[in-house]
C-alpha cells in the first residue's frame, strides 16, 4: 500500500521512477546531455542516493552520443531517492527514485571478508573461493568469448582473474580499444571508447549471472609498451581508474586487482600503487574487495586499503605448513592466485601435472587459505586458457568441482588450521569438524588422533575417507569415541584406526555426532 | 700535537677530561648529586655530546648513593665535548671532553642492517648471526653465571637472547631485583635497584668482550604475575624502558627485543607495543637493532621502527622454500630465533634431535635468513640451558661452529637465494659463489647445474663437498667449465657430476675461478 502511494506521489511530482531492481542488482539512471566538446574531460556528474539514514555518493560517466549514466547497485531493500549534481544545468538537480526489492535466487550480494581470513557474500552465505585465470578472454573474437562463457558455466570456478587492458599479443584480434585513437599507440587518452567498456561490462554481468566473481586486473605488464597502456601518465591512470569504477562498481561480483605482477611494471613506484588503491577506495561506494598481485616483490599487504592478500608463489602451496605462513603475517584472507599452472608449456611455471594442481588447492585449504587455477596446455593455434580462454582440457577442473563441494560442506566460519607448525594435516573447527589431507603420502591407515583443543573424553565422531583424485567419499563404519592420550592428542578409546587404500591424495573427514 | 694541545687547554680551562676510550667503547661521566627524596623520579639529567658537526643527546641515570652517570659510546674517533642539563644546579651545565681513539682488536662496532636482509658491524665487517637463547642466566647464582660465560666463550654463538626480568621459577635463587621493595610483589615501582642493573651491565659487557651480541628481552610472559613485572602500569613500563636504555645503550653489543612471545602478554595491546618501540627508538642515541618476538600472533614487522624480523615458528626452517617466504614479506633481515630446541624435554617444542637443530640452521641460511639455537635436555637439577644457562651438552653446537665458519667464508653481501620457488637448494652470489645443501636427502651425486642468472659459457668453478654433520670439507678434483643447457641452467660442458657419499646433511660449494 505504502509502495503504491510512493509510486503515485513520484508520478505526481514528476520524479523519475526507474523499474524495480533487486538488492545488489544494478540499474542505470540515464540522462541526456551535451555531446559537443570533450564530455569525458569537461562534464562532471555525480549523484547522491538516499535510503532512510543511509546515503551513497556515486560518480556518473559519459557513455557516448550525449548519453550520461549513473549506475547504481542498491545494497538495501526499499525506496532510494537520488539527486544529481553536475556542472551542466541539464544534468544538475535531477531527482528520482529507485525501488530495490529482495534479491533473486543466486544473488547473495558482493563478497566480503568474513572471520578475518575467510570470505562470505554480504547476505552471510559462505564464499569458498575456487578461482581461475584467463587474462585476455574479453579481448578475443565474439565466438571465443562465447565459448569461454560456456566453459565457465560448467566449470567449478567461482572467480575469474581477468585484465581490463589487452595483452601485446592480442594485436591481431582486437575489435575495440579502451581509448579513442589509432592503434597501436596513437591514443587520445582524453577520450575513452564506451563500446570497449560496454563489452567488458557485458562480460562481467554474464559472469555475475553464472555466479562467478570477476577479479578485474586494472594494470598489467603484458602490454610491453606495444599499446602503451602499461606506461600511461599518472593523470591518465587516475582518470582511467575513476572511469572504470564509475562504470563497473555496480556489478556485485567485481573485485579490484590493482595489477598482475605489479613489480614487472618497472615505471610505477610503490607510492603510485598506493595512490591507485586510494583512488579506487575513495571512488567505490560499495567497497568491493581490493588486492594487488606480485611477481617477485611483495606489496605491503598490511596497508589498510588491501582487503585480502593475492599472492604468486611457485612453491608456497606445495605443503600446508608453508601455505599457512602468510595467514599469520597479514591477518587477512590469503589467496594464492598463482601457484604455477596445469599444462605442458615450455616454461616451468606452466608444467604442473593435474595431480599437482589439485594438490595445491587441498594444501591451501588445509592451511586455511585459498588457491587459484589456470591452464597452459600448448595449442597449435595459441589457444591457451590462461591467456585467451576457450576450452579447458585439463584434468584438474572436475577434481576442483569435487574439492569445492567438500569445502561447501565445511563450517561456514571457514577452515582453520587445527594445530599449525606440527606437521598435523588438519583444518576445520575444534571439537566439531576435522578435514585432513595426506597429499603425496600414501598411508595404509590413519590412527584416529585429534589435537586436544576443546576436546573432552567421550566425544564421538563419524568419519569418512575421501579420495580427492578419484572423487569418492566412503563412510567409515561405526563411531569413534575419543579419550585423552598424552599431552597433545585424543585418540579412539579402543585404539581404532581408519583404514586407507595406500594411494596418494587421500583425505579424511571427521564430524562430531551426539 | 693537536691532541696534546687540546688536553692542555682542557686542563687549563678546568674541564673534565675522561680517560681515552675506544670508538664504540663505553665510558661513564660520573657526577655527584642529591641522594635525598626520590632521585629516580625527581632529578632530570641529560647531556649533549658534540664532535664537529655531529651531536648526540644522552639521558643520564641515577646509580644510587648520590651517584649520577651519563654513559657514552663514541661512534667516531676524535674529541667529544659534552655539556649536561639538569633540574639540579650541581648537575647542570657541567662540561668536559671525551677522547675517542681507534677501536681495538675485535671491536667492530654495533651490528647494523646491511644489504636489506643481512647484517654487518658498523665498521663493515659482515656479521653472520648464529644465535642461542638463555632467558634467565643473569638471574642465577654467581657460580652458574660464571659457568655460562665459560661455556659461551668456547661456543659458536655470536648472539644470546636474554631477559632483563626474571622468570617466575627463579623464585628461590634471585640475589637482586629490578625495583626496590619486598619480593615477591611488594615493589616500589618508583625506585629501581641499581645493583640489579649493574649485574646485568656487567654480563652484557662480558658478552661484548666475548664477541657476543646481547639480544635483551625487555618484557616476557614467564613471570606469570608472580613478581608482577609482566603486569606493571604503562607509566612504569615507559620509565623502565628509558632507564634501561640510559644504562645499556652504550654497550655496542646491545640489541633491543621488545618481548619474547609478546602475544602471551595478554594485557598489553598492539598500541602499547608500538609505543614501547617508539620509546626505545626515541631514547637510544645509537639506534641499536630493534625487534619483537612472537608466539602465535605475528607483530606487524613492516612498521618502521622494526629493524629486523624476529620469529618463532616450529616449522618454517624445516626447508629452505618455507624459510625464504618471510624475506619477501618484510624486506628486512629475518631471524628465526625460535625453531624448536635440541633436547629431550617432555614438550614437543623441546625435542629436536641435534641433526634437526643443525639442519634448520642450514635451511635458514640457504633461504637467506638466520636461525637461533637453544637446548632443552632434561636435568635432575633443572639446569636447562634455555632457562638458566650453565653447560651445553648437545651435539649441535660444534656443528654450528663449523656452519659459522662456512658462513664466514661466504660473500660479505650475505647469502641470497639463487632461484627461489624452484626447489633449487642454493644460495650465494650469482656467477661467483654457490652454496647448496641437500638436507635429509642422501644423493649419490649432484649433476653440476647452476641457475642461469649472470652466467656465461666458459665460466669456471672449483667445487668442494661439505659434510655438515661430520664437519669435513673435501675438494673436488679439477675445474668445472659450464655451458648453457636449456632455458634455465648451465651445466658442466663435459656433463660431469660431483660424487656425493649417499649420506644426509651434505652440502656443495662452488666458487668461481679465473
Amino acid at each position: 500500500m505504502m509502495k503504491k502511494l510512493m509510486l503515485l506521489l513520484a508520478a505526481l511530482c514528476g520524479l523519475a521512477q526507474a523499474a524495480p531492481v533487486e538488492r545488489w542488482g544494478s540499474t542505470d539512471i540515464e540522462l541526456k546531455g551535451p555531446s559537443s566538446g570533450n564530455p569525458f574531460m569537461e562534464v562532471e556528474l555525480s549523484a547522491t542516493f538516499r535510503n532512510g539514514p543511509r546515503s551513497l555518493q556515486l560518480s556518473g560517466f559519459y557513455d557516448g552520443e550525449g548519453s550520461y549514466k549513473i549506475r547504481f547497485m542498491p545494497d538495501t531493500v526499499g525506496e532510494w531517492e537520488y539527486e544529481t549534481r553536475s556542472n551542466r544545468p541539464e544534468l544538475n538537480g535531477r531527482k528520482g527514485t529507485v525501488t530495490a526489492v529482495a534479491p533473486g535466487a543466486g544473488n547473495h550480494g558482493p563478497v566480503r571478508v568474513r572471520n578475518v581470513r575467510h570470505f562470505a557474500y554480504e547476505d552471510g552465505t559462505p564464499y569458498w573461493q575456487v578461482g581461475t585465470t584467463s587474462y585476455a578472454w574479453t579481448h578475443q573474437t565474439e565466438a571465443l568469448q562465447q565459448q569461454t562463457l560456456r566453459t565457465l558455466a560448467v566449470s567449478p570456478f567461482n572467480k575469474l582473474r581477468m585484465a581490463v587492458f589487452p595483452n601485446h599479443d592480442d594485436k591481431n584480434v582486437l575489435p575495440r580499444y579502451p581509448f579513442a585513437g589509432k592503434p597501436p599507440k596513437g591514443w587520445d587518452f582524453s577520450r575513452f571508447d564506451p563500446a570497449f567498456f560496454r563489452n567488458l561490462e557485458q562480460r562481467v554481468a554474464q559472469l555475475r549471472d553464472l555466479g562467478i566473481e570477476a577479479d578485474l586486473i586494472l594494470f598489467h605488464p603484458y602490454d610491453k609498451n606495444y599499446w602503451g597502456f602499461d606506461q600511461m601518465p599518472d593523470e591518465v591512470n587516475q582518470r582511467y581508474l575513476r572511469y572504470v569504477v564509475a562504470r563497473l562498481a555496480a556489478y556485485r561480483n567485481v573485485w579490484w586487482s590493482m595489477a598482475n605482477e605489479f613489480d614487472f611494471l618497472k615505471a610505477k613506484s610503490m607510492e603510485e600503487w598506493d595512490s591507485y588503491f586510494q583512488t579506487v577506495q575513495a571512488n567505490d561506494p560499495y567497497q568491493h574487495l581490493r588486492s594487488i598481485h606480485n611477481a617477485f616483490v611483495l606489496y605491503n599487504h598490511t596497508k589498510p586499503w588491501v582487503t585480502h592478500v593475492s599472492v604468486q608463489s611457485g612453491a608456497i602451496t606445495e605443503d600446508f605448513e608453508r601455505a599457512v605462513l602468510f595467514r599469520d603475517v597479514y591477518n587477512k584472507p590469503v589467496v594464492y592466485d598463482e601457484v604455477k599452472y596445469e599444462g605442458n608449456f615450455t616454461r616451468r611455471w606452466g608444467q604442473l601435472t593435474p595431480e599437482e594442481m589439485v594438490l595445491r588447492f587441498w594444501q591451501g585449504a588445509i592451511a586455511g587459505t585459498y588457491v587459484g587455477h589456470s591452464e597452459t596446455y600448448q595449442d597449435p593455434n595459441g589457444l591457451v586458457w590462461l591467456a585467451k580462454g576457450g576450452a579447458l582440457r585439463g584434468q584438474s577442473p572436475q577434481r576442483l568441482a569435487f574439492f569445492r563441494k567438500i569445502l561447501s560442506e565445511s563450517p561456514p566460519e571457514g577452515l582453520e588450521p587445527i594445530d599449525k607448525w606440527q606437521d598435523y594435516p588438519f583444518a576445520g573447527k575444534h571439537a566439531q569438524y576435522y578435514l585432513g589431507y595426506f597429499g603425496k603420502q600414501a598411508p595404509a591407515s590413519w590412527p584416529v588422533s585429534l589435537f586436544k583443543t576443546d576436546l573432552k573424553d567421550e566425544m564421538r565422531f563419524k568419519a569418512e575417507v575421501i579420495d580427492t583424485w578419484n572423487m569418492t567419499i566412503t563412510p567409515v563404519d561405526g563411531v569413534f569415541e575419543i579419550k585423552k592420550a598424552g599431552d597433545y592428542y585424543f585418540t579412539d578409546k579402543d585404539g581404532r584406526s581408519i583404514p586407507l587404500p595406500g594411494r596418494p591424495y587421500m583425505a579424511v573427514r571427521l564430524v562430531r555426532v551426539p
